[in-house]
């Protein structure tokens, strides 16, 4: 099948959706909703997030150099949705969508948002302007996860969070699990017991 | 339920999985498999990718100075996963995985992979460093879509290509369509419209 050639725009798909809680000295807590964003660096965990000049939010996040990524599951999908058509300039997010703010330790003016399954606070190090959005790297400085996430183990099972991706203007839910990173080499006896694993979840 | 705070790591889900082609001069098309990736900006449409200098694609992304991002659909996941944990300074991946090098207008060098549904030609603009990882900062100069992912009006229905997400190791399927942007504020209407269209699908 052949490609047809469209003009250029920013398809990469499927990206994260999330929402970024940001506040400042004298400024309430707000919510910015997010799609351009990702992680930059392993070591220092890094990411980035993307934002226009004229968003309410752009402000606050320069003024107080830091930010926490909520990731969304979809009982905070129709909220994460309002975040990203509202203004925080109009009204309080978190009253209206009915969130609630989560002191972070390692934020000094940023709260976490208590409903969302994992929070990741960041300190702002470096933002460059690239044309309608500016480009936010962000050191990630602390880590929460819902106690329901984690095992015995203290290992992570994302998979729980019913976490939501964003493609071309659709938000879908995640599918099953369809491998691991390394199956294409894993020996037969691994693959299968690692499989099963991922499908009983 | 509570949070428990773990060490910071860069735990942002889901993101995207996606093949990266590249090539230079008198360097044969090489593909790393990259999900520390995201959009950075609208207009200029501009992503970027992270990748570790130890990496053989490194050299041939700063040589060349472009390189092409492929989505991937679940057919080429074996080969997406594969080019993730093997390097092309031992062998022709292209080959090895039975891809097919489809050469992109817009790129001297880099072709994009026949077998997958969209790709992005990039032209970089800044390399920065972060640690463990560089990060490429380019403008998306040309897009390619499969013939089958567009409906008569020249609309793209990213949905029909099966897309995979990455989250915390474990590769996704997007599963079913929850909504759209802006549903939240939609009038009824509107919004019942829409979803019975998403839902078709």
């Amino acid at each position: 099948m052949a490609f047809r050639e469209i003009s250029p725009g920013a398809l990469l798909s499927p990206v994260p959706a999330v929402m970024v809680s940001c506040a400042a000295e004298g400024v309430r807590p707000n919510i910015i909703t997010i799609a351009w964003a990702g992680t930059v660096c392993s070591q220092p965990p890094m990411l980035s997030i993307s934002v226009r000049k004229e968003r309410f939010s752009h402000r606050i996040l320069t003024d107080s150099g830091e930010f926490v990524v909520n990731l969304v599951g979809r009982d905070q999908m129709k909220a994460m949705d309002y975040c990203g058509v509202r203004s925080g300039r109009d009204e309080d997010k978190f009253a209206t969508c009915g969130l609630t703010t989560q002191p972070v330790e390692q934020m000094r003016y940023a709260p976490a948002i208590a409903e969302c399954p994992v929070y990741l606070a960041c300190k702002t190090e470096q933002v460059l302007e690239l044309g309608s959005h500016d480009l936010f790297l962000a050191r990630i400085v602390g880590v929460g996860v819902k106690e329901e996430l984690m095992d015995a183990s203290g290992n992570i099972d994302v998979q729980k969070a019913g976490l939501v991706a964003y493609c071309h203007g659709i938000y879908h839910g995640l599918g099953e699990a369809l491998g691991f990173f390394g199956f294409s080499v894993a020996a037969p006896k691994v693959y299968a017991r690692r499989m099963k694993a991922l499908k009983q979840k």
